[in-house]
């Protein structure tokens, strides 16, 4: 493990997008997105996932020269089309209009079709919480999980962020339905590591630690068992309708998820005359849970996304934590 | 355990409300939608839950005579004050609402304060996707669930449903952030049977089936263990702030869970001019989904919400399966 600095980090990605074509202006907001996520410690979705977006882009399945383009509107909620291009530049597309919608009318909505994967949710729901906005969204994504009671991978994992504006930081929910997100086990896998609990199923059904068997055979334990993938076929059915785009269903019938649905959902805190009283509970609330007798005394509790911006200012001084092997693949691009 | 006629049950709770001076009106309606819940098989939020619903009336902590008002609107979204009244009234004029916005505007939201408990969650997402609308819908609730790395009750475990209008019959994700709800747990605990897996923790911190002792000192297990709480906690936030009323936190202050926050998201899919292949792509989905590969040959895959309908025609043939214990309590209410 080494460190490198953020601003290497991102000149070195947007260095390897330009090589591709993609012009200056989007290279600076895609590499930006993907050095921040490495930066507060989102390593599983950041730079670590650089080179498989890479391998998207090389292959034609994730295209630089498209944008995000509006298709329908119906009042406070629109419809994008994403036209195959870089997720996470169609996805800052869409949750800054969905921001502007809200702005306007206290809530927006964007639901967006034909979009590629938008490397860390997370980056979105902060981006309404930083506006001030409660932050709703969710993807889509190809079949990565078995219904409850069968075998092969029908469920996408789906993941959903919820986040909220707070004084200190944003309260920040950000979770595939699996237990662990596919980027986590890769972590877990390429580290040779075993889960802290059993994650999924092996090829003989039975629950395993073993983050690689897990992924060959799609068998990741959904949160809940019966309620995570229950709750991920409801976000991609919702997801498919609002964007008029593909279901995982739809997804899995080509390789490589070539056209996800996507929905931000914001709502602007800001609109309320009580916004003052309802930022003093939203502290307090947090601050009675940190307070909380812990199981562990040596343990603290958190609130989602506490630890981002401790992480954030220690990777900024100290340099982004990078796997070596990772980097040098990057500066080889 | 005994089979009522759903006529009759309907008419036993509709008598008890009554006879607390709740009008005629209100009574139909609300005895409407317990009798409705046991008929469709939610046995644990029906008629099992009927008699504590009356000790909050008779405690007077349940309001018959108040009626929920909006409060303040702000375009699509609006507030209501529920008055502390009845929670299944409440939520129903609330749903209704939200189902009048979103046919207006396409999307509608209503968010509900100082409510109280509004009995099965899923009631009010099927009267969404009945009207053709995605609902999207929670409740916050009285300290329920440790944080994680906590030992002392401080989340609710919120529940949440997602419904999605569908040929046969909606979609319906209705679930509580824990594994198993309250009412789940008191069934398993009135019973005295095990819970099928450990679904919280003992008092020396040990994962138990034993769902009497799990509600003793509220340690019900999470969904996804970290994630289930962090997702409660932000719906909780959320409730809140968008109704401008009671946080868990706030709750907890007083015994009784008196004065709940909830949320009413309705998306009209009739707005949309591609309706008909959504309803197509939704079919599709399921049919894909059910015709997985099984893990038991004998276990048929089932979508959420599936089991529904063939329950409630079961048992408008057979009556309703009601536990005698309870339906004598009822009787003497």
């Amino acid at each position: 493990m080494m460190r490198i600095p953020f601003e290497q980090v991102q000149q070195m990605c947007k260095r390897v997008l330009e090589s591709r074509n993609m012009s200056e202006e989007d290279a600076l907001l895609s590499s930006r997105l993907i050095a921040e996520t490495s930066l507060e410690g989102v390593y599983s979705h950041g730079l670590n996932r650089f080179p498989w977006m890479m391998k998207k882009i090389d292959a034609g399945t994730m295209l630089v020269d498209t944008h995000a383009q509006k298709v329908a509107s119906f009042g406070v909620l629109e419809r994008w089309d994403g036209m195959r291009g870089v997720g996470n530049l169609n996805a800052h597309t869409c949750m800054q209009r969905s921001i502007a919608l809200a702005k306007e009318h206290t809530i927006g909505c964007v639901a967006l079709k034909n979009t590629t994967h938008w490397m860390r949710p997370g980056t979105y729901g902060l981006m309404a919480a930083e506006a001030g906005c409660i932050g709703i969204l969710w993807t889509n994504t190809m079949p990565l999980m078995p219904a409850w009671g069968a075998v092969n991978a029908t469920v996408g994992n789906n993941p959903l962020v919820l986040a909220i504006p707070n004084r200190d930081e944003p309260v920040l929910v950000d979770m595939a339905m699996s237990l662990f997100s596919y980027g986590k086990l890769e972590t877990y896998a390429r580290e040779e590591r075993d889960l802290p609990v059993p994650g999924g199923f092996d090829e003989n059904g039975n629950l395993t630690t073993d983050a690689k068997k897990i992924m060959e055979i799609r068998r990741p334990l959904p949160i809940g068992f019966w309620k995570g993938t229950s709750l991920a076929l409801a976000l991609d059915l919702i997801a498919a309708a609002l964007s008029g785009g593909a279901t995982t269903r739809r997804i899995g019938l080509e390789e490589g998820e070539l056209e996800a649905s996507q929905v931000f959902i914001t709502i602007d805190l800001s609109s309320f005359p009580d916004r003052n009283q309802i930022e003093e509970e939203i502290a307090s609330s947090l601050a009675q849970i940190k307070d909380s007798k812990r199981e562990d005394p040596a343990v603290p509790i958190r609130f989602p996304g506490e630890k981002r911006l401790s992480l954030r200012k220690e990777n900024l001084e100290l340099g982004i934590p990078v796997d070596e092997r990772i980097w040098n693949e990057i500066c080889s691009l």
